[in-house]
């Protein structure tokens, strides 16, 4: 058992460490008989890797682990940074300012590397938060508060609940806005859940999340916060949004609809994109473009809360060999429907029909999309669909697979017969599905770039 | 039960339909009290849908289903176009072209509209095929089949196998290039099944499928065979190559890697685009631009056939909420593998991890794929990650995650323990695996249009 000063580390790795006189947060340089060196922070590691694995967290932010024997040579370049979080004196926050509420739920949003395990710590206080990023300081009067402290793939039906509800308390205490930081991997997710659960909400709410940790130079953290922060404050429309890093230059940050976003990419800073629509807006350095005039604009109007997620759906991507006995398990283990993400324009292996024409006959809900990110279900055009759609299916015209998930976790919470289900699938609830539109409008990707 | 003349229609409206002297096949017009009117050929329909719908094919090319009952009004506007089927004087192939087989699978493409069924009818003889695209006549000398008539989505392993061995005795016979039509909606799954199975060809494998039937004005059949059928007699290459209509123009056909494709979009004619990679080439009337130099050249140097692919292997989608026991279930029900679809740069909930610890440790693999259509899985980053490896897990690099099924579909058809099966897994065979690239190149979507 070693010490926080050499968290995870022991045997010969641990001794070679101390012999170095380095600790955990150092600054060292590992050097192997070969020849080849890494330089970079000493970081804990967890108790499930190898005794031999030392971890270093390179100049570009990413950590390595290198194999150690007694011929490397370890290092010892600068003392660690710790501790790192005395903080530059503050300018006080400007009353006159529009207050926004800023509530944390994890993620690498507004946070800090912790040096001893490596992972990204939500220590969000108001005043940290304007200390990271003074610029907030002449958007908006900021009151920051941290409700979870999650990774964003460990979150849960409960967990998007606890989230609605304090949204709407904090709505309800008036503001001009609200921010929520927020983990990228789930994120669309979420912003889904509270466009159902917080309809027409009188203040934008706005998701925002960081693709690269505030410790590194390309951290698109702080540009994402200011832009969510400025739109909370200052939109003209009260919806739910998500605020992430655009394509076009560095100070550009796209605002997209919460029913309409996905995460495209992995790591790239522009990872979040609308499909099957364009962002509702783009912030720009202090101004705001609205690409979509059709919004719910700000004010208590038709504002609904209507919490409550069943975990009780299904998401399925169909592929071919897959047989219909995966819906069987589902119904046998109490889910109550499920979207399948079918292929093309909405189709599955024939032999599913009756197995589908079982389950809906029953009261299970069978709902497709598709697995092309873009584009729309239209199973009128073969028999496979129509034969589909005559077993029960409820094609979902253009919605996203993960939005229409998660409506249905938000429908089945609230209607039992499947009849309502479907209805309620079908009506458009906060711009999840869109009018019919030339395809070659809506995908708006290229070939080269 | 009705006649060819009427198919599927029965009672009342088909009484209606007799009336006025109407036949499947024949131009209508159905006007409903309220005003509205639909016109466009009148469609045999299925017996499962509803007794009063007439199903007509729009002037679009997209079939409606109308609710007609006795206040509406049946008109025939002109009689159907059959027997449509005589076709034009043809001229003679010319011999002293390059031969390229061209292997119908199903599909759309090089079809005609079966006006009774208002399917899409694989109907390919040599000569169907140059009487409808009479371009190919000086492009090379076609020889056709009819291997399979199915709907891609119904394709399994055993079809991947068939189409494997058939094109690998083509292949054999000799010959300049093999095109293979396909239906799209998994036209890369198979892409990505042949590449697997039929390593290094002598020549190019082109896939080939259309996103409008031959039938309707914007169809892009033609140009998609002419460029398939071109590419397989002319380019440089022997690959497994996929060919669609790009995004630049309407002459222009993307010819995509057969491990680096994925139907993009449900309905648009540019829909597939290659993904963490850029196409192999681009064909436009008469000439191919290589775009990656980095190919297989033809001739026979290291042709492996290699056919078998088990069923054994899934693909599951993560979500928020979502639970382990679908891995339970897997194992319980005989598969040997998954291929889990994470978030972000490939995580799961950490509930997850005794369920996989606890597979892995019995011999069931577990790959990482992401669920954002582009980028690399990282799963060093952040301590999920770092715990799912200890736990066992596959981190599948850039691999789409439809490919990463194949492989594993293929992979264990050949290698029966653990160990044997990652190695394969992570062993470069197609192309399927990229060298590490900067996200941002990979990434060439745009926010905006």
């Amino acid at each position: 058992m070693s010490s926080e000063k050499w968290e995870g580390y022991s045997g010969l790795l641990l001794e070679m460490i101390r012999v170095a006189g380095c600790e955990v947060g150092d600054e060292v340089e590992v050097e192997r008989p070969d020849g080849s060196r890494f330089r970079g922070l000493l970081m804990s590691k967890t108790e499930l890797s190898a005794e031999n694995i030392i971890v270093i967290k390179l100049p570009n932010g990413y950590n390595v682990g290198v194999a150690v024997d007694p011929s490397c040579r370890i290092r010892r370049i600068a003392p660690g940074r710790r501790p790192a979080f005395t903080r530059p004196p503050t300018p006080p926050q400007k009353p006159d300012l529009p207050r926004v509420r800023v509530i944390g739920t994890g993620g690498t949003i507004a946070s800090r590397v912790d040096y001893r395990t490596g992972a990204v710590r939500p220590a969000i206080s108001s005043e940290d938060l304007v200390s990271l990023v003074p610029e907030l300081y002449d958007v908006a009067y900021v009151e920051a508060e941290v409700l979870l402290s999650v990774y964003s793939e460990d979150l849960t039906v409960k967990e998007w609940e606890r989230i609605a509800e304090r949204v709407y308390q904090v709505v309800r205490e008036g503001g001009r806005g609200v921010v929520l930081t927020h983990g990228t991997d789930t994120m669309h997710y979420t912003a889904a859940a509270l466009s159902f659960a917080l309809q027409r909400p009188p203040v934008p709410i706005v998701l925002v999340g960081a693709q690269r940790s505030s410790d590194r130079p390309s951290s698109d953290a702080a540009t994402n916060l200011i832009a969510a922060v400025w739109t909370a404050a200052r939109a003209p429309f009260g919806e739910v949004v998500l605020a992430m890093h655009s394509w076009h230059s560095d100070d550009e940050v796209a605002i997209h609809r919460g029913t309409r976003v996905v995460k495209m990419h992995t790591s790239s800073r522009n990872a979040f994109r609308s499909v099957n629509a364009g962002p509702l807006a783009l912030y720009r350095s202090g101004s705001l473009e609205i690409l979509d005039a059709d919004y719910h604009p700000r004010g208590l109007d038709g504002f609904v809360y209507a919490p409550g997620f069943s975990d009780r759906a299904a998401l399925v991507k169909f592929y071919p060999s897959m047989g219909p006995q995966i819906l069987e398990y589902l119904e046998a283990s109490g889910f109550r429907g499920v979207v399948i993400e079918g292929t093309g324009l909405g189709h599955v292996a024939r032999r599913w029909i009756p197995v589908i024409r079982r389950l809906t006959d029953s009261g299970f809900f069978v709902g497709m999309c598709s697995q092309c990110r873009f584009g729309r279900v239209n199973m009128r055009v073969y028999n496979t669909g129509r034969d589909l759609l005559a077993a029960g299916v409820t094609q979902l015209e253009d919605m996203l697979p993960e939005v229409a998930l998660v409506k249905l976790m938000w429908t089945l919470s609230r209607v039992g017969d499947l009849e309502g289900v479907r209805e309620l699938m079908l009506r458009p609830i906060a711009g999840e599905i869109g009018a019919r539109i030339l395809p070659e409008v809506a995908c708006n990707w290229t070939t080269r770039s």
